[in-house]
């Protein structure tokens, strides 16, 4: 189920997201446009607009990350705060472990050495996914930074030590076990006392 | 203060390190030998094997790793162990925000999309630093690797968004705001309930 498949009839799809991975890699997300994607995968411009929309949106089908973010946010916002680290910790590991996971996992690994892919990242787990999450749960302004960096300091290590690098015996270990041990760190960064960016007594 | 630095004439210990980044780099752990980078070099194998050591000692001083993680460790465990998680933080981010650490990014930025580097952070992180610690400690040997993952899982993140990704606020806060927000993260997975690998409830 990897990127390898490649079926006898490639389609104006497949081969636009194809040109995409190679534009954004080779570019990076700013110098990316849309119109050598559409030169390279042999389609109209138009074409790529009205099937993915946004260079964002087309990016975030290239790397085949989850097509909405925004519906986990709001399943992970839906229930009592004082359950917000246990409730994103599920989702999270259930993303990384499905199949567009996996894909993820490729992209990150290729990507991570390139400057570009920094603000890539950055952006996405920022505004994509913690910043509306910090938004829902009502967490001042000033605070929503600070507790966003937080959050990411501990998920993007966790798909580095379980995802990446593979540590035993988390790579292995049940959703609920590492929901377990992570929760309460997910839940203090969000809602918890945590100091300010700059100083460390709130 | 990186290692662009470049004086007129280079010693042959700058030379070693050089030829073994290289060799390191593009075979792998595994495949690089001492001869090769000897022959690199244009310096005797048993001149490395004598200034330093064993290939993964050679490993270390070329990775720009600090010269004895050992000397660290002894430092974080000597204290309260209800103190463990603030000093090993301390320490932690002392040893990153050093020329060292600078030279641990580089490396890590270029490294991290290769299997082959997996296998050597892996060692590194559990081998050399959290198992000494988590024994130094007195943790159980069948706690050890569980407790040990979830501080790499933090201290990798820490890492990646500090000073690889670079998220604002995050990589600016002065050492202590930082250690003030993870300390007790750290503090809890050494020390603290976490379950185990297998079973949430320990």
């Amino acid at each position: 189920m990897t990127r390898g498949r490649r079926p006898g009839q490639v389609s104006s799809r497949e081969a636009v997201l194809r040109a995409a991975r190679e534009e954004f890699s080779r570019k990076g997300y700013d110098a990316a446009t849309v119109r050598a994607i559409a030169a390279q995968a042999g389609v109209d411009p138009a074409m790529i607009n009205h099937h993915f929309g946004t260079k964002v949106q087309l990016f975030m089908a290239a790397l085949e990350l989850p097509v909405d973010p925004k519906e986990h946010v709001l399943a992970i916002l839906d229930g009592p705060s004082n359950g917000i680290g246990e409730r994103l910790l599920t989702r999270f590991l259930t993303v990384w472990d499905s199949s567009a996971g996996k894909a993820g996992v490729a992209v990150l690994r290729t990507a991570m050495q390139h400057e570009w892919s920094a603000s890539l990242v950055r952006e996405f787990i920022v505004n994509r996914a913690i910043s509306p999450l910090l938004t829902g749960l009502g967490v001042p302004a000033d605070e929503a930074a600070w507790r966003g960096n937080l959050v990411a300091s501990q998920l993007s290590g966790l798909i580095l030590t379980r995802y990446l690098i593979k540590l035993e015996p988390l790579a292995s270990a049940p959703h609920a076990v590492v929901v377990h041990a992570l929760a309460p760190t997910i839940q203090r960064y969000l809602t918890g006392p945590v100091g300010t960016a700059q100083d460390p007594r709130e």
